[in-house]
């Protein structure tokens, strides 16, 4: 058994099965040892960045990391800006780079870089293997990496495989050190919550990660109830249980001002997993710490701790019950007829989720309605990006579809976004995945729109729009999805839309509608 | 002024005058500067690869650095593999990135990453803007960076911008330091080397750089015919003048086995801007170094240095004249007809390159015998990858063309690569660029069945070859040209191509062909 096999054979005994890969020659070890393990399912993608946003979306869905194939440090650097969108999402990535041979670095040949020192800024676990007895050790290390071992949130580990550690005689599997208990909670900063919600100020209950399942959220509104406290999101959670019947929690707006207004009067803020608001971007006169002043800010729980646990003992702590539970106001869903706008195709969309979906929002500023109006949609999960970088959603929604075979998977991409990693839809097209991709083709990047204003820059003339605006030409969503494979449909109004997203969603496999606004 | 006025002007004075962008945020008070200043012409991409690879298309014609504009760290991440291409080439680019505003940093905003961290393994100079009082002299000297001051090559000079270093009062516009006379070459060299070529023992004089011009091939035409030494280029070269009435060469082959029989022989290797010739990768119980045993390597110039002025100098001090140069053996055109494959899609390329074309070539396995067939063809220039990563031809195509706009560009490129950066046609319809792209639709990574066997790895099975073939579902590239605003046609037999050929070279503006093979 050389190097690679033994590393192939480690992932599948570690439970690392699928593997999201675009291999080069410093990888043909790898790619052969499928040919001789059974058990793992590799994924092509045409571009890395494909590569890794789909292995943010699947352990998102999975709770368990994928690996991911890379070609030396050029192709890590076009995965690297999905990872920046995982590692923030605390996704974990077992992130597998080929190198030259040992030997064959110092020779400076063309793909020579320094791969370590672009893993780095991506990566919360970095390793090179030294040889190939070492191979099957390293990437068992890696996967407790990314798991998060020893109380760590889920991490990207890389590791990086020189070509003749692939090629070279190895010792065989390496088993995955036996995962410590992930760190529960600590009681005393529940008991410290407890407190600041019994003082009965103006509190904040800030929750995301494993607090926004279904359970989560339930916990939380006992505690609301209970305590009159105010439950609330941070802008972006790596993933959020949503829909009818469950506790449906507002976010703290992207628009500095809004945030400040939502968080205003707030004496006290509990953060479980979330981390103090701050503004996405820095504007001249404005603050970067949006909570008001004087506010004390408590942390209860951060990325992997237990936080349901912690919610549990906290309303236990508090005496909260379902009991407790105020009715939330119902959000009625409506079909909309005319023209399409922000607001009738959040309602088409609404209207359309079918039970158990995966929405996957990268919708911008089309979608900054969509959360509140699918409030009342049947139930699904909510998937949102919390790194910046644009181009995450379409690779999100195919690692997720391949998590989830049986969930349908609804991407919602602005178009300026939905340009960055269009090639997944080959990759969507090529496995069969269920993914329904809505791209918002406004022919803009409308938030800059805004920004422009936003940073004082005031209003901008031909040249400055010439760089915000796309559309000359218009891109052709339908037929850049038919070059991939994929059946698309264009459409201009909420009839037309109704009608696409009831087909797209009850057909079986990828199909992309290109709503033109 | 603000700091992002005094950069643009600063740049613009400097005859850094286009600017290839992507920005976001943190770059807007750049895009505002453009209403203001006078003389900028940016160039969007709706990819970062395509901005940075422009940029180095753009260098490689002009001889003169471009600007990109890139959105942080994410932003630059997506733009790193074409600068490993244009860093491994001596490409100079002036590579601007937006940061968050200094004192926003530490607050861990969601598009926070360590950005010189990743721009250091790509860049060879790197600044991080202080305040809005340093820019344009940091812009100044980044200029200076990118051309190649003081006899350095040209390189990736990465100038980090945090958006209060932009907005904030500035002080005016920066000269760029006056550029030192790039260093000529060292005289010792010449002599050393005319020494070895007198010395009557089999030399190879391997040149590339600025040493592959019309001019310096002419020069080393005279030196072979004098001494009797070969001339030959490496691999790759940056851009070559080829074509009728020139001295044409060839490389030293790709294939480990084929470049050990190329250098077979030789005594001595005489290194012009080259470097010892070494494989593209590693592979089991073969050599890293390519020359014989024994072989001794003589470096006359390297990059930055004035390698025409050096053959000059050598042609010289051996007494080579013009009457001294061999007849070259013709190379005859030939019009194919019937079946499309390698041989007839080459014949047809030579038969239809026009005057003064610029030839972008990442045409993989099915371009091998592009470049001996083309020797024959009309004058042009030759450009190739020497970074090794993949989806750099779409890209410098159209910064070639944005440098030459009077030229005719011709890329040639296999459908994997051509895949990475798709998004450059559509930068190539909104400006209306003269490039003809050729897609070679062999629905596989072809080198890389290749590569599979030479490293060791057998026959592959289905799964191993699931990772290397494209073909399901097979990509439509005329669909995903009209997509992005780009006429194409897909062709099936030499007449076919050679019509298509013949039209798309007629015909202004971007055209795309896809040759089914």
């Amino acid at each position: 058994m050389n190097g690679a096999e033994s590393l192939v054979r480690t992932l599948v005994a570690g439970g690392v099965d699928v593997c999201f890969a675009n291999p080069g020659t410093s990888e043909m070890h790898f790619v052969a040892a499928l040919d001789r393990v059974e058990g793992m399912r590799c994924v092509l993608g045409l571009f890395e960045g494909v590569v890794t946003g789909a292995a943010d979306g699947y352990f998102r869905m999975k709770g368990s990391p994928a690996s991911t194939l890379l070609h030396l440090g050029p192709g890590l650097a076009n995965g690297l800006a999905n990872l920046h969108n995982a590692k923030k999402a605390n996704s974990g990535v077992v992130n597998i780079v080929g190198q030259h041979a040992t030997y064959h670095i110092e020779y400076n040949a063309p793909l020579t870089s320094d791969i370590e020192g672009l893993a780095r800024p991506m990566s919360s676990w970095v390793r090179t293997s030294p040889d190939a007895k070492s191979v099957a050790r390293d990437g068992a290390a890696a996967i407790a990496a990314a798991r998060g071992a020893m109380g760590a949130p889920p991490q990207i580990a890389t590791l990086i495989l020189p070509a003749d550690t692939a090629w070279n005689e190895a010792d065989g599997v390496a088993q995955v050190p036996v995962e410590e208990q992930r760190q529960s909670y600590s009681p005393g900063a529940v008991e410290h919550a407890a407190k600041v919600l019994r003082g009965g100020e103006q509190t904040l209950l800030l929750i995301t990660g494993s607090a926004v399942t279904e359970k989560g959220l339930a916990l939380a509104a006992q505690i609301a109830g209970k305590t009159g406290c105010k439950v609330m999101g941070p802008l972006a959670s790596p993933r959020m249980a949503r829909g009818r019947g469950r506790f449906s929690i507002e976010r703290v707006p992207y628009v500095i001002e809004l945030a400040q207004a939502a968080l205003k009067g707030f004496r006290h803020i509990v953060l479980v997993e979330a981390n103090d608001p701050v503004a996405f971007f820095a504007y001249p006169n404005k603050p970067s710490l949006l909570k008001p002043e004087g506010c004390e800010v408590h942390r209860m729980t951060e990325s992997g701790e237990n936080s349901v646990a912690a919610l549990e003992a906290l309303a236990s702590a508090l005496g909260a019950k379902p009991a407790d539970v105020k009715p939330q106001a119902t959000v009625e869903l409506i079909k909309p007829t005319g023209a399409l706008n922000h607001m009738s195709i959040a309602q088409a969309i609404a209207m359309a989720v079918p039970e158990n979906a995966i929405m996957v929002d990268e919708s911008v500023t089309t979608g900054r309605g969509f959360f509140p109006l699918t409030a009342g949609a049947a139930p699904h999960d909510w998937i949102q990006n919390l790194g910046g970088s644009i181009g995450y959603s379409t690779p999100v929604a195919t690692g997720a579809a391949i998590a989830c075979p049986d969930r349908k998977v609804i991407c919602m991409v602005g178009d300026g976004s939905a340009m960055y990693t269009l090639q997944s839809l080959w990759t969507q097209a090529r496995e069969g995945l269920n993914v329904l991709t809505i791209v918002f083709a406004n022919r803009i990047y409308q938030i800059l729109r805004g920004e422009f204003d936003g940073v004082g820059a005031g209003e901008p003339g031909q040249r400055a729009l010439d760089m915000l605006k796309i559309d000359r030409p218009a891109l052709d969503w339908v037929a850049l999805a038919r070059g991939m494979g994929v059946p698309g449909r264009a459409v201009t109004t909420a009839d037309e839309f109704n009608k696409a997203l009831a087909e797209g969603i009850a057909e079986r496999g990828p199909r992309l509608i290109e709503v033109q606004i």
